[in-house]
């Protein structure tokens, strides 16, 4: 049986989290048992370094690469605490963000080299891979701007989210290249339109992955 | 001139401590600028780091994997933010523990993939390596007896110290490997002694690694 593990990848403001919670309604509707994680964080250990990478003065202007070994030192936990026993037990994980995100953002977007970067995610995921990662190709302007009409309590200013809109693009195209090089694992979502839309199109790719084992 | 950068390494209870003290002093006679460093910390973001791993109780039972990867994002950012400028600026920088306690501590000791941890090593380091690393060679039972003498404040207790015996053999025998397969870097020193014997034995070796560049 293929791992129940669905990873969830994108730029900000693509429409991940809509999407997440309404495929969780749909599979707990179906009787699953289902996961949902967020990247960083899902651990004590994972929530620490969440808010060491997002909100904490002590991580503003950290080098991309302690960043990137921050991100894959919360992951390499909540595979262990988290994500292995669920998946042994048969549940369906989802996560907001993965290994694909550390590969975009730190690999490709700020240039750090890609084959440390791969060597990294594998030291972290030790063969703990999605069976399935749904891209949400937004077109980058729109990204853009349904990311800044969010509403932030006030001084929760989040340093992933003050990027030039080059950095954007970058990212958008980073994914894009993953879907091209993965194609059995990585499938691209056109997430433009209205959600329901959006959503029967992550529900085609759902159930073709999974065919067999959801009745 | 070869960068003026020395590590100390070594098991707990080595007198890396004392030995950094006397070395700083004696360059400092000799109108050296000295900088001295410890890990994991040094920077904002790694005294954050060095708190998770050492002291709270989110960092309790980590994985090994994350637990390597927090040290080295503390190190990635100190090379960065400290040791790199202050080479440049042809400063003297010691540093009590480097990469070479993630390989032994956690590559050799704890067991994980010891290409995994060297390819991490070099990306956290980027080419950074010190120039004459001094493993200070304690017997596995005086370090364990001096280290068990150690007086803590209360409640202050160090998860990386509750290591069983055999653990402290590991380490100091993966930091003899080390000094076998680096001779010219790794300069094994016999710690067993006056601390002011020790101290002739290491700057022996400061002498012949920085001869023409110590007046």
């Amino acid at each position: 049986m293929k791992p129940r593990f669905i990873t969830f990848e994108g730029s900000e403001g693509c429409g991940k989290t809509t999407q997440i919670a309404l495929l969780t309604d749909w599979l707990k509707q179906r009787g699953e048992t289902v996961i949902c994680l967020r990247e960083p964080g899902g651990t004590p250990l994972g929530e620490v370094i969440r808010h060491l990478l997002k909100h904490d003065p002590a991580g503003q202007n950290m080098s991309a690469e302690s960043e990137l070994l921050l991100f894959t030192s919360s992951r390499a936990e909540i595979v262990r605490k988290v994500i292995r026993p669920a998946l042994t037990a048969s549940q369906w994980v989802i996560c907001d963000r993965f290994h694909d995100s550390t590969t975009v953002y730190q690999g490709i977007a700020r240039g750090l080299d890609l084959d440390s970067v791969s060597a990294i995610n594998n030291f972290a995921l030790g063969n703990t891979l999605p069976s399935l990662t749904l891209f949400l190709d937004l077109d980058p302007e729109e990204s853009r701007k349904r990311m800044l009409r969010r509403v932030r309590p006030l001084g929760e200013s989040d340093r992933m989210e003050s990027e030039p809109p080059e950095f954007y693009e970058k990212v958008i195209n980073g994914y894009r290249q993953l879907a091209n090089n993965e194609p059995q694992r990585v499938k691209r979502i056109d997430a433009n339109g209205d959600k329901n839309v959006v959503f029967t199109r992550i529900l085609t790719e759902v159930q073709h992955a999974f065919s067999g084992q959801l009745d």
